[in-house]
């Protein structure tokens, strides 16, 4: 079993140590434009060697693993090298203008486009984890395009890593995830922007954060490469997104203005029904 | 070492708990204005038994944990029964408008005004945490208007349920903790409230959330009653807090739809530096 990584940053990484522990026989080839990042993943035992795109026809998998605008540029150049089965799949946070780069694409059987929801705020090899994917979703996206051989192959190789499996249309996934997941960054980021700002002169101050703030600005440590490029890619919905939370933020802080306890109340008990749908995720 | 804890929720539970675990003879009575949490606070071994707020000129100390706007009433009422030697504290999250509550009353030496920085988003008696104190930060305000000795006594409880102390000024306290802590309140609730409205025909999606969401949203399961009461108190402090939020939110959906990849990324990695100032939170 030949597998080739492209990107060996937290996901792809991930990925890689994921399937040596289930196919002891994996033999996983690391491609990365940063030499350093190369030598940390050999080092880290996350590949057994170095790789280039030309060796991709004898790959049995190839995970491409890098910034969502860099995929949908590198994904058919991908396509043209590969083998009648090989399966390509790739770990991006947006869908839509992936699966549009490759639709007319001879090969695009050969490709699962795939959305596993896992990660965590650290990037690079060195942020890979082991058991990252277990008892998470995975979404692949019209797997009707792909050969119906490579889906059940990939499927497989998901359930083996411990994934529950949702389909969904690129265009619908772009949009909900811009709620559930992009929304939640940018809400971090601009977090722990408004207090650095406000806090500059007095960074004693933080000694008063507590594991309330450490956990709203989490995502605030994520990787600006990687955030960039999903914001570009999905800027239309997460903008709307955005409006909406800006509006509801509003609308609390005229209820704080006038000071409708009742209101501000209500709305807290209203959105406490948060508990039971968070029941489940991790 | 006779202790009253008064309101017996998260924080009034804790101690109860801590000073029982550290004190062996200490003697715990519980007052709450709900029955059901006396029981329950009973059969959870928080407190030994219930008590009235007549009994508290016995108390060595008086533990003041119910919603802040409820401290500000409670309090100078508790100072006139209280005895020469007893020591009472509060946890409220604000503390101006209760400092200045109690301001001229004459047992104000027997008041220590404190705010633990600790918490969980949970509520009520079930929600009290043995070790919750441990290795967080005790901010005390307007220490010189306590009795010397009682001082001493107060820092040295604190000291051994393992907190650090800090001190500072009311106004100041209920400006900061505005930012630090207030503001990743209503932001994690609105984002909730967002998310909810925007996905309410469609529960399923609710699949697509991460780690990520779940842990920008954590602090919308906390208490309205709390919260409300907080927002109330330190509403000023709050929309100002919120004003500059909203106004950061608004520069990056500018960012967004002018798709100023660059900007975006600027944005982010000058919030970077959170990971610096998050070491030491946990």
């Amino acid at each position: 079993m030949k597998v080739a990584v492209i990107g060996l940053g937290l996901m792809g990484g991930s990925f890689a140590l994921d399937i040596q522990s289930v196919f002891a026989e994996a033999e996983i080839t690391g491609i990365d434009a940063r030499a350093e990042h190369l030598e940390e993943a050999l080092s880290l035992g996350i590949i057994h060697k170095s790789g280039t795109l030309e060796d991709l026809s004898e790959s049995d998998w190839v995970i491409l693993s890098i910034p969502v605008d860099k995929i949908a540029d590198l994904l058919p150049k991908i396509l043209d090298k590969v083998g009648s089965g090989t399966i390509v799949f790739d770990t991006g946070s947006t869908k839509a203008n992936i699966c549009k780069a490759v639709a007319e694409h001879p090969n695009r059987r050969n490709y699962v486009a795939t959305h596993p929801i896992a990660g965590t705020e650290f990037s690079g090899p060195s942020a890979a984890l082991k058991g990252l994917f277990k008892n998470q979703t995975n979404i692949i996206c019209e797997v009707e395009k792909t050969a119906f051989k490579l889906q059940e192959q990939a499927v497989e190789l998901f359930r083996k890593l411990g994934m529950r499996i949702r389909y969904m249309d690129p265009v619908s996934h772009d949009k909900h995830i811009a709620y559930v997941s992009h929304l939640s960054h940018v809400s971090s980021f601009m977090l722990g922007k408004t207090v650095i700002e406000k806090e500059k002169d007095e960074r004693d101050i933080f000694d008063m954060a507590g594991s309330g703030f450490a956990s709203t600005v989490r995502l605030a440590k994520s990787s600006p490469e990687t955030w960039t490029s999903i914001f570009m890619e999905n800027r239309e919905n997460v903008s709307e997104a955005l409006d909406e939370y800006i509006g509801n933020l509003q609308h609390f802080k005229q209820i704080l203005d006038r000071a409708q306890a009742a209101d501000a109340f209500a709305e807290m008990e209203n959105t406490n029904k948060i508990k039971n749908i968070l029941n489940g995720i991790n």
